[in-house]
């Protein structure tokens, strides 16, 4: 996977082992960084200006670092913790919106992310970059098919709450104690027909203006935080 | 103000009187706006690909709007106002957090929101775009001094609760019954230091990872939805 721009190189080089190959442009002048791949012995190209530019739509900063894939988890290994908070994104589009729910689910201690295979954005490196590093110390899973995964998880003792903003209850009403698996739906089109009818409650959060509907997000932060708000 | 795209003049089309100029690109065909244009007499500018490409790095999509610049409000129409809710932006930055924000507020049915004049984005196309037209419907004023405004809300009886990651008390154990005024910090500097002496509270959204900060806009929904819990 290739990464780009100084921010990312950053941190990307704070787990060396994970960096294939470096290309940077002829006289990069980032002194942190030059001193991150001369300490961890890091080979790296250099090229020219010229050669760079069919780069020039990423802004990367004069460089380039091919890195090692994202490494997914199994959620078999979410199924057994105690009090376990699992967040399920239903299908989320926006590399963005991945990233901050990514950094709000690691700020809030969950134990597990699930997406899954199909139609949905991947760890990708705007995501890494979105998320301030956070992919790197929670466990995110890809799985085939939402709704096996959601049928396992509530065979172990989950609860599932989806984010509706249809839904009937309001989500401060919600009893959030033992395992919860929270599920958050897609931009535009909110949670699946399919994974409501699978859900134990539907929580809504209530809007009180003329729009209906929050950033994707935003509204995972806010049900994160509640859905965790118990037991800490 | 010139916004550009098809979505974004979707949404301003519903304000006509709002609307000054409209450059479309020879051979536009979006049915929906070209109707709108219509039915409401706007004059519109034809303009060939050639003529156009100048404007190719804002992402166009053909049309693009001379609109009213946004209206600002006076804050000193939410002082009388019972039990009041206000969100004071110590200078956020990233245009995107400044629209999500502001989605967030309108649909919480937070009474307005303050910016600064300086050192802080303004409400531009990009902040249209990402509230989802929010904008229209929120109060939002734009002030010179910030610590004067805070005095005055003060006098007016509002209680000031800074949110800062080495806030003193968490989140959830303060009382926002009455007026409140909610600051949110900047993207990477937090609430500043001549503000957060002003607070009569520093809260803390408790953080369990290693992760040790939350998106602006995230951070915002959740305060936001704690702030407004209680009188809704």
């Amino acid at each position: 996977m290739l990464v780009y721009g100084r921010n990312v190189a950053k941190e990307v080089l704070q787990r060396p082992e994970k960096v294939k190959k470096v290309k940077i442009q002829k006289n990069f002048d980032d002194k942190e960084i030059n001193s991150l791949l001369e300490k961890n012995k890091i080979k790296t190209e250099v090229l020219d200006k010229k050669e760079f530019a069919k780069f020039d739509k990423f802004s990367h900063q004069g460089i380039i670092l091919d890195i090692e894939d994202f490494s997914y988890a199994n959620y078999k290994e979410f199924l057994d913790v105690e009090n376990a908070k699992v967040v399920i994104l239903d299908h989320i589009e926006d590399p963005h919106n991945l990233g901050a729910i990514i950094r709000t689910s690691e700020a809030a201690g969950i134990t597990g992310i699930i997406i899954p295979k199909d139609r949905s954005v991947d760890v990708n490196s705007t995501v890494m970059k979105t998320s301030a590093g956070a992919v790197e110390n929670i466990k995110i899973a890809k799985v085939t098919n939402l709704i096996n995964v959601i049928n396992d998880l509530k065979e172990n003792g989950f609860w599932i709450v989806g984010t509706a903003m249809a839904g009937s209850v309001d989500y401060r009403d919600i009893d959030y104690t033992g395992k919860i698996a929270l599920i958050i739906g897609n931009e535009g089109k909110g949670v699946s027909k399919a994974v409501m009818e699978e859900c134990d409650y539907l929580a809504k959060i209530p809007m009180y203006g003329k729009i209906n509907s929050l950033n994707a997000s935003v509204a995972a932060g806010i049900m994160i935080y509640e859905v965790i708000s118990l037991d800490k």
